[in-house]
């Protein structure tokens, strides 16, 4: 009994691999039925078996793909070992290795949008807006804790997606090395990009917030008098 | 004479925008000619007048999208009043305003990959190449310039395509703001993200020291936003 359901796993697995891999090369839309039997070495009524039709195996890789990345998100934001910023470094850093490991599924999620049936396309709006709403709340949280330089957050969750996702319309690991050496890079960027300069790293609040406008008047004042006194040099 | 190759190419534009749009919403396996011409107001006949298939739509606009960007990329190579590093934040700032007004054109040719003709596909790969090619070779010599830290160009460069390409997925100018604000946040995120660490110590003078403040300021707003509307998202 187990034996059996093991082996329907595995075998609904393979079919949704192959199934991506078919529907990315040649459009959902030319390929049949026969075409995802065909791929996988075996009949058509074997197949039926499985699933009843096409339809049915785009919903389960739609579902997959973004959910995955949904079940990243949520389990960083949990992770009270991790300081706000770090938050967003592992879950850009995830996201990143994913998207690396599952172009195929990924381009053809992007692909197939026009041929999903209303229903999962609407879940597939769901799962991007519940995907943007939870990194955007992690941007926040590491911009009110003073982490990051105070940038809209929307568009910063957007720029790091971009980069994250496009790894999956380029990303070979023969030409690229491992996932994780693409993430290293892509991370290093988008976090330096963001973060606030170590020496100005402040405490959350309007007090600490005010401290360092305090700070900063004094360092105005000196390049003032720099700038003003023609005798000295500017640094 | 030329008032008819005037309206000849109003026409043709024309014809570009509606056929983009309806290959965009129900894929080009599912749009007809007949659906082109309903679009556009006019009869199959009249149609036939510019264009003799789909397939010669699809190439103009594959031509079209990438095109622009090569354009974009050499133009800015050659600029020899910008500075390596000036170089690299021009073409990435025209890239991500050009993506935010070809919104739809730029998915189309993504999602149009799989039906593309042999011969349009290959010139499709080649001009993607191309643009890679060319922002690598601008990011190389700012690194070489001791402008941008050391980092492999190849993986700066997709990155930086990666936020500039994903806002064709994103944008609305009703949300989102002007295509130049969106630019400007990319951009800042960007070329923060691989400048030498040199620059990005505080800068000299009066000017970056007012900079300073003004985020300051910015950073303040928000720190007292959110301690006195604990409810309300910064957004």
């Amino acid at each position: 009994m187990a034996r059996q359901q093991n082996r329907r796993r595995l075998v609904s697995n393979e079919l949704l691999e192959h199934s991506a891999r078919l529907f990315a090369a040649q459009g959902y839309a030319n390929t049949s039925f026969q075409d995802i039997a065909d791929s996988m070495g075996i009949s058509r009524p074997a197949l039926y078996h499985y699933v009843s039709n096409k339809e049915e195996i785009l919903a389960a890789l739609v579902r997959d793909v973004l959910e995955r990345v949904v079940e990243i998100l949520e389990g960083v934001r949990d992770r009270a070992d991790l300081t706000e910023e770090a938050r967003v470094e592992e879950a850009l850093r995830q996201i990143v290795v994913n998207n690396a490991r599952n172009t195929t599924r990924f381009r053809l999620l992007d692909r197939s949008e026009p041929d999903l049936p209303a229903e999962i396309a609407e879940m597939h709006r769901q799962a991007r807006r519940r995907v943007l709403e939870l990194l955007t709340g992690l941007i926040e949280d590491a911009t009110s804790a003073g982490r990051f330089r105070p940038l809209p957050a929307r568009t910063v969750a957007l720029g790091m997606l971009g980069m994250a996702n496009w790894v999956a319309w380029w990303y070979r690991s023969g030409t690229d090395g491992d996932a994780d050496s693409v993430a290293d890079v892509l991370v290093d960027i988008a976090m330096t990009g963001v973060r606030r300069g170590d020496d100005r790293q402040v405490a959350p609040g309007p007090w600490a917030a005010l401290a360092l406008i305090k700070e900063d008047l004094t360092h105005l004042e000196s390049a003032l008098s720099t700038a003003l006194d023609p005798g000295s040099t500017q640094d």
